[in-house]
């Protein structure tokens, strides 16, 4: 037994776990995420600026991360998961690759881009929700006029905190387009069928794309009397049509219309969340710390805190889309809400 | 022990596995129905005179059962399912009741027509996919001009041979309309999303029509390259949108798309199916025998009958639609194909 | 329009839906069985008659059928199942088949017999519950001394209800031996663990053989403090240790304890139950009839009678083996109980 | 538009994703872990150091953590698991608390000692693993003779990196005893048989000791000539009798058997495992480094580490227990192998 125990089990491999207790077993938990309003109306110079300084041959993807002050290092925009900008011009491509983070597109303005998924292009309207699971891969390119900018969603910090990221680039800059454009959300959007000869590729939705005008048809079909919830208001989740669940295993993607004058009732749930205004102005209250957002703006509300929606308006619908690690924290038996 | 042991054993209620055995154990099931076509362009006068001759209140249900002719007693169309088709005039209305068999209706023609189930008004149109799942209220009403006809699925020959039927008449003739006209198709038919403040009601969709108008989007929506299936062409499952799978736990939905010319490869499996034409005309040869079929027209394929379709036109599209007890048979492990 | 309406539609294969309605549509289910006993000691002399009268060869099966008075054309126990009891004398062998329908044996008296499932040689012992799914290979032999005897379950009368029966004679009269004896139950039996490098196989459970002698530990588990239930008793439930589910997909086996003086609460339900007494006396009460029943007896719960146990006793324990239909019922959404 | 868009955006919260990309997307992972062994010869008289130096009062827990070299802040044993080694004295007892975070125990040495779980004594013995799922009470008594020293398995490090850690401290010192004494293992372990009046209280097992003598029995039945894994010998998987999957919906335990002179292929996993020495000694090369263990030794593969066992013995098997979290990697869809 040599002089100082402390010393002597460090050279094992070993330390005391009474001095480490009370930081390892937090009373409940608090993230180091900020809530946060990232305004579109200031961010949008500097991608107009960039695209015009930075080729897309240098930038591999022209993207302004949205990093939560609190989250710097690494960069990531909640605990789990990440929010950019990304912006394309006219004629330009991004070069084709995959990762083993899961990945989607909500595009915010522009038209005539379109995102190349396992060999399917897939076209890019305002309002509309791409989706390219882990391992699928991508590539962009952009045939119409004017800039074309999207919100790019990934769960790369969650992946990157389980070790479990992979990369590849592809030899070739595009992929090759082997299925007719837009055929996987042809054969999955309409009317709850499904082709009986195809079956899951994997635990994520097989729809490349889950459009806008699908998306209103289904707000508008809610009646304005629908009870809703008190907290999210009218609130729906996009479901992989194979098995009525989230579109992906880590991520929920959801829309919600808070109508004229809504006030939430505050929430509080262990899973950490990323909204994108599509539509209208409001605020919400996370931790005390009011967010005023606008259109196009995105906030994020961190998990266990609480927080609580208004649509300042007394007159306009507002209109969220929002995305958060809810799949993960219940498949782990830690979701947990008051 | 008395003289006879055969009769013995009798009294105390026994017999002899041996004397019985080829009776239980049959080599390959051999159903008791018989492959048949119902035609429509027959059918009809005869649908129009009962409904001019036999009022709602007498009939409670104006309905020609399509009994096989193998299965006249008690009657059904094929071992485990029922088809009939109902019609209802202009200003009727056909009693509420319920029941645990689970229904639904497969719009023929007319408009105007609407159910109402567990108080929610349902609209009808030609080719609308309208679901009462078991022991929920149902009461139909016309209010639109001309007959309304449609073909009724039931599976009460199941539920019977189950022993498990349940029947009840509502204390009025017509329910309460509780819930805004087509508020659950409104709700949940469009862009694979969900809303998040409701949750299962039971082990059936929530859907209360799949409108043919989003069925014909759906199957417009599959390439004409699509490879389909080899004996069924381009089909297509209705499906719980809480599940990604069949609509009701006993019964299939499914609508296909022979293509001109389509020979479908000869098949066989323990599901029965009722195929209901849509449109076109074509032949199914079942164990031989040639069933030729035209618009409106309903046929059935008994189970472990080979079959195999055939779109005769070579310039128009036949569409089925079908419904099969394929779920049951997979649930209980008894579903095989060849 | 020919003169009989009646007449005509009848020849195009259609029928008045409204002269069958209150047949079709029972206001609740009155099942064909009847509440039954059957008495091991009555029956046993004929069991050791018919063994010394008739061969194996010429019996393939040398069973008595518990043929419900209520179902005797085609013979079944209840609606869906079948209880028979098998004797085999030492020396004999019953020759390898295979069918369709899922069957299993519990062991009422002997040692030496074992059964061969699949190549996988399985000894029996009193008290043992042996599956043989469907689709199995399975052959008989005994090897010990004295008679021995089971309680055979099968579905057969649902399989051929469902027309789903197929049945296959084995080439040779007994199967090779593939694995070694009594393998499945050594693997899947003890201490809640399952063998890493195999997978299931079906929808059934992998063990050969629920011995005795962990279900006596089992129930010697629970404490006489137990809640229990206040229908069954101490009722355990047989799992498949790959689902955590019932044995097989069509059948639930349950083994009870009936503590002294049990009188348990009635109880209705739609699932049909077969009973077969392990140890101990009683009586149980179905739709007003009584039923008593002793050691080896077997008795009968048809779906939807009210039933109610009592353990005559006040010293002894009362043990019941049942199996019920009820996956069946809770899968078709038909399970439902008062 | 400020003179430095880079410094610019950065006030807005936002960064180019350009200058990040090779860190946020590695070609594969790479784990801060490193390949290590802690042995138990070695850390055991420090163990008893302690036990004498620092009184449970002061400790709360008297537990050596065992370190991974490259995870020392916070401490981990491999990226989403801990290890640690735990001591209590006769008479002590060790203060009631619970936490989000699951774990387990698996006994090394002594007889005498309990952990009281939700109101439930669980007596330890060698060999026996005793859970404590998330958020369940649990406090530590000795009331045998001599030290009883265990390994303490817990996910805090996922539950950390998800800020899903929630700890409270019991109002006294010691639960109060509900239950029977070692009644979930009772109920449970015996015949794969489950209790009907009861139903799963949450994502785990119910099972509060899976006592070593059944594991040893579920060993000693597979039959030397079983085929078992090419990777990690004859191994099982202690499952959740309500599911048939892993204990806890976040760490899956098994035990393993290497048989005389077995030499595993080579593999490789994003899971991280942690493997402890039941009994035998081995090496198991990771990644190029070679891990000597011996009974009771502690090693761990780092996720993406490619990893072969050597059991060195000609003459006596090696039993090794591990845990991992692979049930995460596969829920997520995260798990991948070569």
């Amino acid at each position: 037994m040599i002089q100082d125990p402390y010393e002597a089990i460090k050279e094992l491999g070993a330390a005391p776990l009474w001095k480490y207790y009370g930081n390892l077993f937090p009373a409940e938990p608090k993230s180091e995420a900020v809530p946060y309003v990232w305004r579109y109306r200031d961010l949008r110079p500097y991608m107009l600026h960039f695209s015009e300084v930075l080729s897309l041959h240098e930038a591999e993807r022209r993207v302004l991360m949205l990093v939560n002050p609190g989250l710097t290092e690494p960069p990531a925009t909640v605990n789990s998961l990440y929010a950019g900008i990304q912006i394309i011009l006219p004629g330009e491509t991004a070069q084709a690759h995959r990762h083993s983070a899961s990945a989607f597109r909500f595009i915010i303005e522009g038209e005539g881009a379109y995102t190349t998924v396992n060999g399917e292009r897939v076209d890019m309207h305002p309002g509309d929700l791409l989706l390219t699971p882990g391992w699928h891969w991508h590539d962009h390119s952009h045939e119409g006029n004017g800039p074309m900018m999207w919100l790019d969603g990934l769960d790369y910090p969650l992946v990157n905190k389980l070790e479990a990221g992979f990369f590849e680039l592809l030899g070739v800059r595009m992929q090759e387009q082997t299925v007719p454009a837009n055929s996987s959300t042809k054969k999955f959007i309409h009317g709850r069928l499904l082709p009986l000869w195809e079956s899951p590729a994997g635990p994520h939705s097989p729809i490349g794309n889950y459009p806008w005008s699908e998306t209103e048809k289904a707000l508008a079909g809610i009646s304005d009397e629908a009870e809703g919830s008190a907290v999210e208001g009218i609130v729906l989740e996009y479901t992989n049509p194979w098995t009525g669940g989230p579109v992906m295993p880590t991520m929920s993607c959801r829309v919600s219309r808070l109508k004229p004058g809504f006030h939430g009732l505050p929430f509080k749930h262990t899973a950490s969340t990323i909204y994108h205004v599509v539509k209208g102005q409001g605020e919400t209250v996370v931790d005390g710390v009011k967010l005023d957002w606008a259109e196009h703006d995105t906030f994020c509300v961190p998990g266990w805190a609480q927080y609580a929606h208004v649509n300042r308006s007394a007159s306009e619908d507002a209109i969220l889309f929002s995305y958060s690690d809810e799949p993960v924290m219940k498949a782990l038996g830690l979701y947990r809400h008051i």
